[in-house]
């Protein structure tokens, strides 16, 4: 059963293709949760999640992420946030230059994750202006966005899983030569 | 199944006590794996992970992780490291400062959530000091090791999930106030 499990998770894919069907509301909660039980450093949870089905939010958020279009079809978006000062809190600058980040993208990737076991499809977004988002979405001035995920049912054929490098290129043992 | 897939995963918890039982060679590839099945910025993939079975090595490690001694009683220790180059070659300082920041760590959560998976415990430590990490695993200079994962069949009782904050405090709808 774990393994199978191990294997559904590791077919997920980007998807850039999305259907208007909506998504049911519990499913959306579902999703957020799986984002929230991320570890964080220290258990600081130094996030906030904006759950964005309007419109109008959404076509701006397009733009602000250089015109990738299918972020807008999606029926929910995810823009995930750090808030820096609730990790520095605690860890300084090491909080707020690296646990917020790592903190965030391991939400991040679960949400994902969530949407894949759920049958939907969703891709990461890092490529935007975080000025742009910041405005459209009125993040306060202490939060900054990191990443931006469009979820919703698959359109069209599944893409190809892109290709990974090989493991000897990336694995090392014990230490460097 | 894959509600049942998201509620095991769900489950993951921090790990700091290991007995010494070894892992199987096939189940660490299995973990791997699934840590480089994660998404990165344009596919770049800019990560090695060490595999540290060498008890020497992980006695230093541990003490570079400021005296987590747990680290040393693992089996196997995970070392992810960045790549920044990599990822900055198509994205310039916004891959080198956040995209490898974050591919590394949605690279190092899946390696958390195979071992899960696979019935072991296991830990995202990310407070050590870095120089000495590298001096240690001989990480040459164009890299940073972002994270450290020892990894092993736990020892006693299951900790308690960490709490974690009401869904209020971190769920906004379409935009902040």
């Amino acid at each position: 059963m774990s393994k199978e499990c191990l294997n559904q998770i590791r077919s997920r894919r980007s998807i850039r293709k999305f259907s208007s069907k909506s998504i049911d509301e519990r499913e959306i909660e579902d999703i957020v949760k799986l984002g929230f039980s991320a570890p964080s450093a220290g258990n600081r949870q130094p996030w906030r999640v904006v759950i964005v089905s309007d419109q109008e939010i959404k076509n701006q958020l397009s733009i602000a992420a250089g015109g990738q279009t299918f972020l807008a079809e999606a029926p929910v978006v995810f823009v995930v946030c750090g808030v820096p000062e609730e990790s520095a809190e605690r860890y300084k600058e090491r909080g707020s230059s690296l646990y917020v980040l790592q903190d965030t993208a391991a939400l991040t990737l679960n949400i994902l994750h969530a949407a894949h076991l759920l049958g939907y499809g969703a891709c990461w977004i890092g490529a935007f202006n975080e000025e742009e988002v910041s405005t459209i979405i009125r993040i306060p001035s202490n939060m900054r966005p990191v990443s931006i995920v469009p979820v919703g049912k698959i359109e069209g054929k599944l893409p190809e899983m892109r290709p990974r490098r090989n493991l000897s290129e990336v694995i090392v043992r014990e230490r460097f030569e």
